[in-house]
């Protein structure tokens, strides 16, 4: 019988580490990134977990050949620390001698290690399981990591507990065409295309409750803003007075992940130049507002008064941006006739709804609102909607043995990562995206 | 135009504030979980986020009558906080009086706020909206919480990248018919079993991965220890020396995570009674080394020499349990056979596999193992089992463009957490689970 201790004990220094070995020889591992040669030595970069390191190979100092050294090879450096204030570590390592652990099969058939992996899109996710090596493309991999963590330490100290809600559901929670089925032992189900039931039903057990995980849309849209499956972070939560107690939670929520941002992802932030907005406050306006601000600025006429068009998102972030200097921008009194059925009607009129949007430099990235917490108005708002209440009763179990005044909001991860990064294209910002044609790698 | 603020002013007080406001007066809301007539006053145990408040409610202060205080409405309570050591709050209110926010509209169908729920596993699911409400029962989900906050804070430390890979996916990853198909805009898609190709291609990003997500697995098993979708805490880290790094990596994020339980969720595991094991060293065994000694010790005559069946992971923990005192047993050894075509063989003889799997008190709840880096030796095998290699061709193209050697597990959460627990049956760790018979609610 063996026995397994929890130690790792490894003789590889992390790139991170070096700073603290000037002067020693030490061991590390990693990726050869790039192999630059110069007149009498050569570069070569090192790709380590999240660093570029810079190496030197000279024969003053390398017991071997460089040609020995490849591209994509997996290795260990042996090699003298040296102090380099133009690197990004503040150290070079002059290679004494290395170890291949792995070889390559083929040279890469797209070029990763520049700056930019300079390709169409196509062939950026194409070859997805290595252009994500470029260090540029992994960045935003990190970001997107430093975006989840900072979300779950706000809502860890705000009193929210993480829940994990089946993905195979029984009923659509959005109902309509856009939902995947599959076979289910013999019987109909679906994929959830958001944790709202679960969500709202773990209010009556934990109050505030939130989700990060993916979710499913069956939308034949082929577009820059959509995908078919997507990471949504699901918030919740009970006894909120309005639903502005919302959207003062994800202003806070923002603000908070920023600075947790600028904290922890500093140098992925610098590589993707990347503008981290202020999220102290966010000004709001209504739907119809919004609209007419539109018009009066762009001379259009307003011909849809239920929905925003994509480009109208932009031009209201564009004004907003000029009159407040907010990136954001929440959107409030959407019509009921446009709001799921669970949406709360607002008091004052119910054709609208206590419902809003967060719009993120021109392009909405929240959906959120007040629930009805009453069975009974819910039934009637159901029942006059021609739904069949019987097919929800689980779900309505939550509202008829009591269920606080509540409400929530779902964040789409790769629209706000992609709107904070900068990208073109919600793909960019999706390791392995699913889109109308693409379901590979 | 308003303006929101990232501030919640609320005047309302936590439970776990009450301790620092005796003699005061406060607000503090929270659902009405258990009203017990006492001779002259009344105990109103209130239930919120995490705590059980006790309140009093009596003719000598409060303003109402009891009668209008019902179980279950959510309601915001006015009352002075006074010591109270037995509490578990160290606090209890007196009600001045209250304000209801909900109220329920029908009695409930099972009770929930005795000690436990007091039903048939059946009815507890069933009403799983509402008998999560039971405070032990919850309290399971809480501990859950902190097993993934655990082992994310872990792996975070130790160089870990959080990612997030498509759960609707073009091949399944461990073959078989045990895959839910869906038809993806025309095409045969997949859910996925696993998130190990996309880990293993994210190895070579960023050396360490891990994703918390959920999988599926169409088997059409009806045991106490089978979930058709479940929580998969996966992970996959490049550059190991052999196998037995994942086995060590393993052992310090469960003794890390043990650690962060009983300092952060100390209330609930004593509500749950629950035994936190010791994990700084695990005993490992190879398989045929496990067999022999099951044999020996209960004159087993050994059948199967290549599978485990439940009762001997049963029996083998209860031998290393008497032996060494540990709660968990890695199994090493097992036959190239029966592990997936990425598991890498033994190099002293092919026949077995660089794997194992971990049983905790006489269940499996981790397989792991090495994987094939090299891309011609993983075409080799995968041709030797007769597999259509090109329809692999965008996974292995994070071989054939360079992989380190590397390794990764999966622990299943639901299993983890029942076996932690001392829950018989994994459907008690999983809020909404999913079996052959049950997608709802």
């Amino acid at each position: 019988m063996l026995t397994i201790k929890g130690e790792l004990a490894s003789a590889h220094v992390e790139a991170e580490e070096l700073i603290n070995h000037i002067g020693q020889t030490v061991q590390i591992h990693g990726i050869v990134y790039k192999i630059r040669e110069m007149s009498g030595f050569a570069f070569v970069l090192l790709r380590t977990k999240r660093a570029l390191v810079q190496c030197i190979h000279s024969g003053d100092f390398s017991t071997f050949p460089l040609s020995e050294l490849k591209e994509n090879m997996s290795v260990i450096i042996r090699g003298e620390v040296v102090r380099d204030e133009r690197s990004r570590t503040g150290t070079e390592i002059r290679i004494i001698s290395f170890e291949a652990l792995s070889c390559p099969a083929e040279e890469m058939p797209v070029v990763i290690n520049n700056r930019e992996v300079n390709a169409s899109i196509e062939t950026l996710l194409d070859f997805r399981p290595i252009t994500l090596r470029n260090i540029k493309e992994r960045a935003i991999f990190k970001v997107q990591e430093g975006i989840c963590a900072g979300f779950r330490s706000f809502l860890g100290k705000n009193g929210f507990t993480e829940i994990h809600t089946p993905k195979i559901v029984f009923s659509g929670a959005e109902g309509g065409a856009n939902i995947f089925r599959l076979d289910y032992f013999g019987r109909e189900a679906y994929l959830a295309q958001s944790p709202q039931f679960y969500k709202q039903i773990m209010v009556g057990v934990f109050e505030r409750v939130y989700e990060i995980a993916p979710v499913f849309r069956a939308e034949k849209h082929d577009t820059s803003r959509h995908l078919n499956e997507y990471t949504s972070v699901d918030l919740e939560m009970g006894f909120i007075k309005d639903f502005t107690d919302l959207m003062r939670m994800e202003t806070k929520m923002l603000a908070y992940t920023f600075d947790y941002l600028k904290e922890h992802y500093a140098d992925e932030l610098a590589m993707l130049k990347a503008e981290i907005p202020t999220a102290d406050e966010i000004p709001a306006v209504s739907f119809v507002e919004a609209k007419q601000m539109i018009s009066d600025a762009y001379h259009r006429e307003i011909t849809d008064y239920e929905d925003f068009d994509p480009e109208e998102e932009k031009l209201l972030s564009e004004i907003i941006k000029k009159q407040t200097g907010s990136d954001f921008v929440f959107v409030t009194g959407f019509k009921s006739s446009k709001r799921p059925f669970y949406t709360q009607d607002s008091k004052d009129d119910p054709e609208y709804t206590d419902s809003f949007d967060l719009i993120f430099r021109g392009m909405e990235i929240t959906t959120g609102g007040q629930r009805i917490h009453d069975y009974n108005v819910q039934v009637a708002k159901m029942r006059r909607l021609g739904m069949d209440v019987d097919k929800f009763s689980s779900y309505l179990m939550a509202h008829k043995y009591g269920l606080p005044p509540h409400g929530g909001l779902g964040l789409g991860l790769e629209r706000f990562t992609a709107r904070l990064l900068g990208l073109q294209n919600v793909r960019y910002a999706a390791m392995f995206p699913r889109d109308i044609n693409r379901l590979e790698p």
